[in-house]
């Protein structure tokens, strides 16, 4: 039964129960956390000046998806495996779908840009420009990105290479253009705001850096063999922590990323409020 | 047993594992877009002048519709057919309905006219009228198309083409009104909302050119053979790209003409909202 799915290209490695459970909580997790960020950013507009609202609804709205996608994701992970006795989870068949986290990505990745920019408040001309290149760079990694992802065959192990080197390339531009441009909008900034605008930065760098380093880790011909179902007992193992790993490294970096940005972006904007702040002091005074 | 099915004629062609889940992964896709899409459209009224509220509003609501139609869209497309091991996808026998996008149609083309008229603040019975003629034309246009689509015996083809043809009337008068309003009006708009208004009235011409294009594909004889299970093994392969190619392409084009254009009503919107504007401004002195 396993073995004429396998067929499909579509098998999963076998897990533990502690495995299989692992990865279903951090993905109610992270359902639970991008809802909560969501209302948090939705509700606090009130709460900073007017001109960086559109900044929180846009964060929130780049949440909102990304709870979506990770219900649906939980969702694919509960059709990808059933409970087989002691033995643990079996996959059934049933592709467990890698196309909701790119979908999100598309979505989020660009909407993510337009949040920060937004925050800055930089000069309308160059915001314009600098959101222009971020926008088309980020739609570039991501569809350079997905070929290589949903490569399953161990012996087309170099075309993921491949297309993981291309998608590295929008991928470093973007993080050369963020960094730089932070830096630089930093002098412009009220002294408030300056120390979150550094958390921010090293924000982006470290939390997306998750990203190529799980995309490698996917691509070992190891992981590759197991994902097709042609890896032996002792890859197998490889591969199912392989797999559990890449999900919750995946969910926490979307998490920190995402939500906490999120949470960056309204302190930045409650820093640089000196209208709501004049307000509050005049009303508590 | 899917003999059987085609009698019902609802037969759809047989499809690969890749296929069937790139279908459905741009329903998912469509979901999440159309669904962030209104709650940006709700939320960021308070963002623009008062005057330009129910622009926003009519554009979130036109995405809501959509959200809901693309969710129960997706549904009929999982009854619609089941994995049967390595060879893909087969056809139930249940029909892929087909009427779901036809009702969204019937309620949101409307909207769509309403928003753009309503965020061009022309002079009230100016309005009306335009409104008036607009909206019952996409009522023809759309009630005129639906009997040519639901035709799937190949030797009622020509039919088809007399349901499409008396149903291009009314969408080229529509394209023809919106074109020559939107340009007669791009001088009593302000300077920012000019270039915006000339976007829009390209994503209208883009983005609806998508619709007949797809309307015709979808009727050639061979679509029709396939679609009533009468194909031979040959032309059941061209079936199968082209029910695949006419879902992603309506996706798409559903997600630009609706999404995409309420992000640029509120664009417009914004642009020509000055009291918000001043009153930022005026703060931050």
């Amino acid at each position: 039964m396993i073995e004429c799915f396998c067929l499909l290209g579509a098998a999963m490695p076998d897990l533990s129960v502690f495995q299989y459970n692992a990865v279903d909580n951090i993905f109610s997790m992270t359902v639970a956390t991008m809802g909560a960020a969501a209302l948090f950013l939705y509700m606090s507009r009130s709460h900073v000046d007017a001109e960086y609202r559109p900044a929180l609804l846009v964060s929130g709205i780049v949440v909102s998806i990304a709870c979506y996608h990770y219900f649906m994701i939980r969702h694919s992970w509960h059709d990808a495996y059933s409970l087989v006795g002691a033995a643990g989870y079996k996959g059934t068949g049933a592709a467990f779908n890698d196309f909701y986290r790119y979908a999100d990505w598309i979505l989020t990745v660009p909407l993510l840009m337009v949040e920060l920019v937004s925050v800055l408040r930089l000069h309308s001309a160059k915001a314009t420009s600098l959101l222009t290149r971020l926008v088309i760079a980020a739609a570039l990694m991501i569809a350079l990105g997905y070929p290589g992802e949903v490569i399953a065959d161990p012996s087309r192990w170099s075309e993921r290479v491949i297309w993981g080197g291309l998608s590295s390339i929008p991928f470093f531009y973007i993080l050369y253009v963020l960094w730089t441009e932070l830096t630089n909008s930093l002098d412009s900034q009220p002294p408030a705001a300056r120390k979150l605008l550094e958390v921010a930065r090293l924000v982006i760098l470290l939390t997306w850096a998750v990203y190529p380093i799980a995309y490698a880790l996917g691509g070992t011909p190891d992981a590759l063999a197991a994902k097709a179902g042609t890896a032996n007992a002792a890859d197998g193992v490889v591969g199912a922590n392989g797999v559990v790993g890449l999900q919750i490294g995946y969910a926490i970096a979307d998490m920190t990323a995402k939500a906490g940005f999120g949470v960056l972006i309204y302190l930045i904007a409650k820093a640089k409020s000196t209208k709501t702040a004049a307000a509050e002091a005049y009303g508590a005074a």
